[in-house]
Formats: structure tokens, sequence, C-alpha cells
């Protein structure tokens, strides 16, 4: 096992494309990758993530490389967008032993895998220790789902349950004895044929991923759209491993089904009339609340309405 | 003027937005950027730029900031390809001032719109002072040229001229009387419209950019088509500035014009029988050796011929 410095470049990216899956168009070996063609609009988006910030307690260098990967999908996903092809930046210090790397390559090109997607380039720089991912898709003819759509009226639902992420990373960082599970935190997945199967029914009116939260998802989407919301916290579909770190950390259920970042689910708003096309695509999701006039999130415990915070921490 | 830390991401963002082009499509503001379609395959790539490598004395925030569009603009044309648009993961020091921000992102902007491409999407993180910049491009229905496509008996040739970068770092890093223009190390010009009319005049079997310099170029096409090349140093065609670096601090111009990365010409080889369809495209380009059997570039100085080294620096 050697450093990055030792190996050089040319032999990192060498040993890197035997282990990721060739793609079908022009892989990653030129000055630049060809992709097959879109059908239509291209949708693209580009998020990095650190070890300082995004590798928690207990995560395996291909998880980081799966969440790379994922957080930009995920991305996608709230467009109602599939990935095609993934692009990786990948920045890291000198003294690193060249095994991580790959490993973080390998999860990376598993999740773009999971999605039927492949790593077409990258690039490969001495850095902090960050990965700045590009994924590119299509919408195969679909309209896409934006944030600026919601109007008072609609409801407002959430794919999936809350607050897995945030109750892995408390019972990693603090140790506790219950069962918490830990997928959610470490290989999160993004909602991809939720995200096809929304955009494809007509009746959603905006979408955001939750992956800073819902509290910062329901603003963007209030911002965008001018509108206010009514978020009812009892109507919020608990992740599992929420009741296990609130009974034994104390901490409140709405900080982390609220406030905490790293669920990859959709949330998104649509008009009740059209609610019968959203049970035909089958998609599991939750009615949270309703968009209202205003232009902030407000929550809703058994009547008493205040506006959204930040969450404690 | 505040620090990033002070200013936060959704402020950041939004001063950003006011700063840059608005592009045609449905740009930067949702989870993903919508782009127009791209007439076929889509071509795309990602590189990073960092403070610490990609930021010789004298160069403004702007330059930086153009200089991370370039790099990949210029891999683009490497292909052949058009810009259409950039996606930009920033990630800069809590305590920069917002203002640099600003002067990058209006930099890459600049670069952009001079190739016709608009900044699409980003994401801004707390990091170490590194912009990791993606460009997606169109072929334009043309076929992409490659690294692998040389052949012995082709003609090995350059856009442009060689050494101009190098030179402008030395006498900006040295300090020297005489007159080199900056302009090719700080502002560099990636080769567009040539590498659409090298890949558009059929005659081309192999190209790449030298932003690596033109040994490593050299060493690529070589290594990628199983060839090898003869490039004769009287041929090189010696950018401004060259001269008066070698005569005041005695680098040799082989130096500057062989292993010295920062140059944004195409290395290309081409058949000699369509070399007619290569004059018709209007290219500047100077032919520098030819290719032959072999896996290595050498040089070849008056008829001794030797393996091309790394260089000195």
């Amino acid at each position: 096992m050697v450093s990055l410095q030792e190996l050089g470049e040319r032999e990192l990216i060498r040993n890197i494309l035997s282990i990721i899956r060739r793609p079908p168009g022009l892989g990653p070996c030129d000055d630049s990758a060809l992709m097959p063609p879109m059908d239509g609009d291209v949708v693209a988006c580009t998020d990095s993530v650190s070890f300082e910030r995004h590798f928690p307690k207990g995560m395996t260098y291909k998880e980081f490389g799966w969440t790379a990967a994922a957080v930009n999908i995920s991305d996608l996903a709230a467009m109602g967008a599939e990935p095609v092809g993934l692009l990786a930046a990948v920045m890291m210090p000198g003294d690193l032993d060249e095994r991580p790397v790959y490993d973080m390559m390998a999860g990376m090109d598993r999740c773009a895998e999971t999605f039927g997607a492949h790593i077409y380039g990258g690039d490969t720089k001495p850095g902090q220790g960050a990965i700045a991912c590009t994924a590119i898709g299509s919408l195969r003819g679909r309209r896409p789902m934006l944030r600026s759509g919601a109007r008072p009226g609609d409801a407002v639902a959430v794919t999936g349950s809350l607050g897995s992420a945030a109750a892995g990373f408390f019972s990693m960082d603090r140790g506790i004895t219950g069962d918490v599970p830990l997928s959610p935190l470490m290989t999160p997945v993004p909602r991809v044929d939720e995200g096809a199967a929304l955009s494809g029914s007509g009746a959603v009116t905006s979408c955001i991923d939750l992956s800073d939260g819902l509290a910062e998802g329901a603003r963007s989407i209030c911002g965008a759209s001018n509108v206010g919301m009514d978020i009812h916290t009892e109507f919020l579909p608990e992740g599992d491993g929420v009741e296990t770190v609130h009974s034994e950390l104390g901490i409140t259920k709405e900080e982390m089904m609220l406030y905490w970042g790293g669920d990859y689910e959709l949330l998104f708003t649509f008009s009740k009339d059209k609610i019968g096309s959203l049970y035909d695509r089958d998609v599991e999701f939750s009615i949270i609340g309703k968009v209202t006039e205003g232009d902030a999130p407000h929550i809703n415990r058994g009547g008493t309405r205040t506006v959204m915070g930040n969450g404690r921490y």
C-alpha cells in the first residue's frame, strides 16, 4: 500500500479505471467523456462532500463515496430526472493511502449502478479530502418539478419516513444501547423512482429533496413559490430509530424529523383534485400539511401554529 | 465586506446569482439545472483548481475563476466540442471575504460568455480554496477527436504557439525587466473554434489539449494510440516572452515549450493526405513532427533523437 504522493496521478487513475465499471459511451480516458444522447433537455447538478463535514463516525470510505454520488442523484430525483452519468473531481491529501480512494470510487460506482448510471469521468488533485461529484441525467420527456410551483390550497407531502439519518448519527456519535439502523445515514437511497413517478403524475406542483432537512426544504419551496405552509407534527412519518434515540438521549423527535439533514426523501406539494393520479403511481407518501398564503413554513401542533425555526443543533 | 461564515450560504448564493448572467434554461435556483437539448451525444468533463496549485503570484480572483472555467472548456475543445453549460462546486475557507467569491464567479461567467456558454448551477461549501468546475457541451453532429487514433506516418501539429504561459509564470515569480505578456498565464484562451474546425475537417486522427504541457500530452497520445512520435525542436512555434525569459533567467526554451503546462493549445495528429481539408478550415497551426512506430515521444534535435523526458522543474 503506497500513498497517493508516491503513486502518482497517472497510476492512480489507471487503478481507478480497473475498479469502476466501464461506461457504455466513451468513458474516463480522454479529455472529456462522451455520453449517450439524453432525449431532450439535459439535467445536471454538482455538490461536494468533504471528510470534515460529511464523514460521520463509523462511516467507511466506500460509504463516503456512495454518499458523494447519492447527494447528487437525489438532486436529480427532486426534479424527476434519472441519472445517466457521474463525474468525480477527487481532491485528496497526498499522504493518504491509495486504498481509500479505490474504496470511495467503488462506493460511488455502486451507487451509480443502483440507479442505472455510470461514472463517465473525473479528475484527481491533491486537496483536503473532498469529492465534488456532478450528476447528469434525463427527464425522459417528463416535465421537471421545480421549487416554485406550490399554490395555496395544495397538499404538502413527503415520501418515506423522517429522522432515521439523524437517529443513526446520534446513535453512532453518542453510543446508545438500543437498535438503530445505520444505513439511512451511511448509504442513503435517493428517491429516483419516486421522483420519476411524481413528475409523471402531473399532480405535483413543487418538489425538493430533504438532504438539508425538512425545515430547510419547506423554506426553499415557500421562498421560491411565495407561499406559506402548515406542517402538522402529528402527521410526520417517524423513521426507524427515532423513538430509540429520543427515549435514550432525550433528543426531541421534531429535532430529528424536521431540522436534521441527511434524509433523502422528497418533499412535494400537489393539487388535491389530482390525488388520484398520484395513487395510480404507487408511490409511498404521507400528507403532512397544506400550502397557505404567506411566505414561511409553520408548525402546527394540535392547532397551535408557530413559525418553523432552525432546530437546536 | 463580511466573511463567508458571517454571510451564510443562502445569502452568498443569492448574491452570486445577481452577478452571473441568467442562463436561457432553468438555471441556478433549483436542485438541478435544466439545460437545453444537446443535438446527439453529450460531452462532459470536470477538473478542479486550487489556491495552492493554480494561483500564481500576480493572479486576481477574477482570473482564478476564469481559469477554473478555461481548463474545462479546453478539455471539451480537445474533443471538438463546444461548451453549453458550466457547473461550479466552490469550496472556500469560512474566513475569506465575500468579495473574492463574487470576483471568481464573475471571472468564470466571463469565460463562459466568451465561448457562448452559461453557468447553470453550483454548490458552495466550506473548504480549503478550490473550485471543481464541470463543463457540459455538444459536438453539434461532429465526430469526437480522441487520444487513441494516431497512426505511424501521421503528421504531428500544434495550434498557436508554445511557452508563453511558462514565460509569464517565471517573469512574475522571479521578476524580470523585459516585457513578457501575462495574459497567456492569467486568462488562457481555450481553442474552442480551432477544436471544432479540426474535428470538422475529417483529417485529424487524435487530439489533446496542452494544459499539462506538450511532453505530457504527447505521452498521452502515444500511450492511447500505441505509437511513438518524433518532435523536431526547430519546428516548435515559440510563444511571446519565451526569448526574454530565456535570455534574462537562462531557462531553456525547451523547458518552457515542452515541459511546462498552462498553454491551452491543441496538440493533434492528422493524415498527411488530408492536409488540404485542414487548410480549408483556416486554423493556424504548425507541423512539429511525425507519428512513428514505438510507444513514446522522442525529441529530434537536428537529427539526434532522444526520448522525451520530464523537464527540470
